[in-house]
C-alpha cells in the first residue's frame, strides 16, 4: 500500500471556500502531480478549475458521487481543505450515504460530521492527507511575528483568554474569543471569525484581543484554523490590540504580506504553544 | 443588630434597568416600608420616583455619592435589583472609591466586580439582602410550565445544552446559549439575551432552543437570570421551539401573561433543576 502511494501521481483536493484549496494545487502541480478536485457549490472557488487536470462542484451531501469521481480518476490520496460553513438546509442534499452518516452522529458537532466523513473516505480505500502536511509553510511558527510585543495589558488578556478558548474547543463550541479587560467579550459558535471578531470591538470596543486556537484532539487532516491578510484587515478595521493564535498548527496565509501590514499599524501578532 | 434590622423601616434599591426595581419598590411600599432609591443615568427609569419616598440618579461609578445617599436617608437594608449593562467608557465615572475597587480586582467579570461592590456596601454597615428574597413570588418553579411538553428531539437539545451553559457560567462567559441539532449556535457574552437570541434564530434558523442559567455559585444578591413578556415575545418571533431555565433562581416576570402567550404560539418552557 504504501509502495502504491509512493508512486502514486495524482492527488485529489475536496475544496471547501477560501485560498486553501488554491495553495494546495498549486503546490501539487509544482511537485509534478495531477490534480483532481471536487468542490460544492455556493462554496468552492469555480476559478480552482485553472489549476485542475479534473474538476467538478456538487452540492454538500452528494457523497456517491464524491466517491465515484475521486474513484473514477484513480485517485487514491485525498485532502480536505478550506472553509465549509455548515449546511444551511436548503444547500444540503444529502444522498442515501450522506444520510446513514448524519444520521449515525452521536451529536452533529463539526468534528464528529467531518471525522464521520473522513471514516467514510478511508472505508472506501482512499488515504486522507493532511493538507498542512502537503504545504508546511504554512504552518504559522512560534513566537511575537511582529515588531510590536503585546503591551503588558494586553498580555494579562491573552494569559486571561488562552485557558478560556481551550475550554471553548473542548466543547466543540468555537474556536476563537474575543477578551477585553479579563472580560470575554465575544465566543465564536457558527457564525465565522470574521463575525465575532465585528461583534467584539462593538461590544467591547477598540484595545480588544483576539484569541484562535486549535480545537483539543482536532483532527488535522478535517480542520485546522486559518490566519490571513482578511483576518488582519478585520482586527486594525477595528481596532484591535493583538492577536494570539496557537503556533504550529494554525495555518498563516499570505505570511509576509500580512505581518507588514500588521506592523504598519502597530497590532501584535503572537504565536503560543497550546499549553501556554 | 437583627433587632435593629427587623425594626428598621425602609429599604434602599439601588436600581438598574427594567421592571424589576418598579416590583421590589412596590412590594416593599405594601408591606409598608419606605423606599429610597439610587438609580444610573441612562439605565433607570426615571419613572421609578413615583414609587420611592426618596430618588436620585447618579452615573456608574459614583460609588461614594451612592454610599452617602443611603446613609442620609437612614437607609441599613439595602438590595440590588435591575440590570446594569456593562458600562461603556463614556457613561462610567468612576470616583476614587470606585476606581479603588476596580483596580483591586483580579479579574473584570461581571461576577467579580458585583461582589466587590457588595463587599464595599457591606464595610460601610449595610445589611445587603436578595431582591428575590424580597419578592419571592418571582422564582421560577419546577417543572414544564407551558401547556406544550418539548417534542423528544427538543429535550435532546436540552440535554445536550444544559451541562454547556453551566461550563459558560463556571468561566463567567454568559448565562445564556442557543442550541439547534446538538450544535451550539450562540453564546451570550456582553450583548445580552435578546441579542443573543436574535442572533441565534439568524444562524440557526427556525427551531432553536435556548437555555438559561444561574452561574454557579453566583450570590443570589447581585445578579439573577430574568425572563418575562419581551423573552417570549423574541422567542416567538424568532421561531424557537422551547426555552429552558433553571429552576428556583430564575425570576420569571410576568408569568401568568407570559406563559399564556407561550401557550397561543406554542412555545415550550421548562424549568430544570441545575444537576439535570
Amino acid at each position: 500500500m504504501a509502495q502504491t502511494l509512493l508512486k502514486d501521481t495524482s492527488v485529489g483536493i475536496i475544496a471547501g471556500g477560501g485560498q486553501f484549496p488554491r495553495l494546495i494545487a498549486q503546490e501539487a502541480r509544482r511537485a509534478g502531480l495531477s490534480v483532481v478536485v471536487c468542490g460544492f457549490y455556493g462554496h468552492t472557488d469555480p476559478g480552482l478549475e485553472e489549476l485542475a487536470d479534473a474538476f467538478q462542484l456538487l452540492h454538500l451531501g452528494q457523497l456517491n458521487r464524491l466517491l465515484a469521481w475521486f474513484h473514477d480518476h484513480n485517485v487514491r490520496r485525498l485532502c480536505m481543505a478550506g472553509t465549509i460553513n455548515k449546511p444551511k438546509a436548503l444547500d444540503f442534499r444529502p444522498d442515501f450515504r450522506a444520510a446513514r452518516v448524519i444520521f449515525s452522529l452521536r451529536d452533529k458537532g463539526d468534528d464528529s460530521l467531518l471525522r464521520a466523513v473522513l471514516g467514510e473516505l478511508e472505508k472506501d480505500g482512499f488515504s486522507v492527507l493532511s493538507a498542512a502536511d502537503l504545504v508546511p509553510a504554512l504552518r504559522c511558527p512560534h513566537g511575537t511575528l511582529t515588531r510590536r510585543e503585546p503591551a503588558p495589558e494586553d498580555w494579562e488578556n491573552i494569559r486571561y483568554g488562552w485557558p478560556i478558548v481551550s475550554e471553548m474547543g473542548r466543547l466543540d463550541i468555537g474556536q476563537c474569543i474575543v477578551v477585553r479587560q479579563n472580560m470575554v467579550v465575544a465566543v465564536e459558535c457558527l457564525e465565522g471569525t470574521d463575525a465575532t471578531l465585528r461583534r467584539g470591538a462593538e461590544l467591547g470596543g477598540r484595545g480588544c484581543i483576539a484569541l484562535k486556537m486549535v480545537k483539543p484532539g482536532q483532527d488535522e487532516r478535517v480542520d485546522l484554523p486559518s490566519i490571513g491578510l482578511t483576518t488582519m484587515r478585520n482586527l486594525i478595521e477595528y481596532g484591535y490590540n493583538a492577536l494570539a493564535v496557537e503556533a504550529g498548527r494554525t495555518l498563516f496565509f499570505d505570511r509576509a504580506e500580512s505581518l507588514a501590514l500588521a506592523d504598519e499599524h502597530k497590532l501584535a501578532v503572537v504565536a503560543l504553544p497550546r499549553s501556554s
